[in-house]
């Protein structure tokens, strides 16, 4: 059997082929026409899968089915996108129409889902039955695997790990809510504070590694520099990876996985990342007493995470 | 079919027969011998257990197993319970015991899982898929039923969401850990606020209400002196309100169940305690745009929850 994968993050989207053991073994790139309506958009990328099907010379009794990851406020039980901010979306049938266009079944889920079910599935994860994944990007992405299932909540709206309460009256988040743990753990949160450690350290190397415009500070910034032995940088460093291992220690307590995946752009930081929040998690107990260790892994699939995550929506 | 049920609180226990409609048909209550070693507990239990079947002439055929409910860190793989600070006990073999005496199968869970389980089988959470419930006590307990199914993670040592992070670097728990949702939303983090209120405010109701005896303050204090007027007792409960609304927004964002349960002592505050949590999550869209409503319910089963509710570790 072979499996369409579809990762929509904005107006660009990538579409995969995918067989069983989680390859791709085609894949092409859309863009939406910003002018259409949002189910002439769906039209056209059933269209475009249809076509690609064609020309590749696949047979389409092969094609169990599309799975879509879509970043935003997805339904999983209508198949809609309930909502998204980037794409100027609201209520729209997205799996009703792609069914309609190409006679194939149709299942969506959030980004942050299909990317754990990717890593659960092809990548760093399998053969654990309890995984919690965090993607560190501009938000906090959460996925949860449990039980050897993916959880999604309610209509598939659970699993907003970034959403989480970090501390109670703390940071306003664009959510509406104050002190979601995405305030504290995400690229954005991490950009934040090392900007201001600069401000309060004119002779950080920070200035130097941004070349002295602070609006390049990036994800990097703090990182690199306390490599390079900055006291304030390894600062920042040492606040995020404490901000980071106590919301891993709260996920602990919660589901006591036996894993926790970390993906996104600070991911790439690997051991750096990882060495010091496995002391932390250790010097805690992994939240409890008596309880089994948690691993923490960095996320292997990358870009292609969400493709083939979207297409695993589809296998048994 | 019949199902024993034990719910071992602390030195004492109470054991009942418990029919496929979750009805409670006999029962006994038994105490632990202080002096006994931690096995021998156990093999006087099952015992017990053997005796009440005989004289209430039940058919040993027609039991299909012990469901445990045990306060104290269980593991649910192997059936033991590895640790209880109220009964000494350590990497106790609980279930195995329970069957070599018995010939029963035997399964364990801790207090807070199989209250749930009893709600969501026999009380006020039937019909629903996703379930969180919080009991309200000393601490706070947490139990999951997510897609059907109780979660308890890995060893069944998840679910720990009194554990769970209100404020990073907050309150100091005895868990080891900081600012756990325990330390500000369980009767006891209640009393400790309602004595500061009362320490800052000579002229509360709240010390009339106690016979200015503070170590005669509970967890009706704040809530029945704000009942009756008393604006520092009303300042307690607002800030509790509020403390265990966001912490089920918390969970909302991390489950999005359809119904939240509250136990536990404190809830016998009732629609007193419920209106005004409803309220908040109503106005923060339930703690997050596009997501359905959650309902907030009281638990119905009460001091049965735990015999009923191990019983239904055993039903299908």
């Amino acid at each position: 059997m072979l499996y369409v994968g579809v990762d929509i993050g904005g107006m660009s989207l990538k579409i995969g082929i995918v067989n069983e053991k989680g390859e791709i073994l085609s894949r092409f790139v859309m863009v939406f026409d910003k002018q259409s309506k949002q189910e002439e958009m769906i039209v056209a990328l059933a269209n475009n899968i249809k076509n690609h099907i064609k020309e590749e010379k696949y047979n389409i009794n092969d094609i169990k089915g599309i799975g879509v990851s879509c970043a935003g406020v997805v339904n999983t039980k209508t198949g809609y996108c309930d909502y998204s901010a980037n794409l100027n979306w609201n209520k729209l049938d997205l799996c009703g129409i792609l069914t309609k266009y190409t006679g194939l079944e149709a299942k969506i889920t959030n980004d942050a889902n299909a990317a754990i079910l990717g890593e659960v599935k092809f990548g760093i994860a399998k053969n654990y039955h309890n995984v919690v994944m965090l993607t560190l990007g501009t938000g906090v992405g959460g996925g949860l695997y449990l039980d050897d299932k993916l959880f999604e909540g309610n209509e598939g709206k659970g699993a907003e790990l970034g959403h989480s309460l970090f501390i109670y009256n703390g940071r306003k988040c664009a959510c509406g809510l104050k002190g979601c743990f995405e305030k504290y753990a995400s690229a954005s949160a991490l950009i934040y504070d090392t900007k201001e450690a600069m401000k309060l350290d004119k002779d950080s190397l920070m200035w130097k590694y941004c070349e002295n415009d602070i609006e390049k500070v990036n994800g990097k910034t703090a990182f690199e520099c306390a490599k390079n032995g900055d006291p304030s940088a390894k600062k920042v460093v040492d606040q995020y990876i404490s901000y980071l291992s106590y919301g891993i220690l709260n996920f602990c307590n919660i589901f006591r996985p036996e894993v926790v995946i970390l993906g996104g752009g600070v991911s790439n930081q690997k051991e750096y990342l990882t060495n010091p929040i496995k002391e932390i998690l250790k010097e805690n107990n992994y939240g409890y007493k008596n309880t089994p260790p948690v691993e923490v892994l960095i996320a292997k699939l990358g870009n292609d995470a969400g493709i083939i995550g979207a297409a695993a929506l589809l296998m048994d």
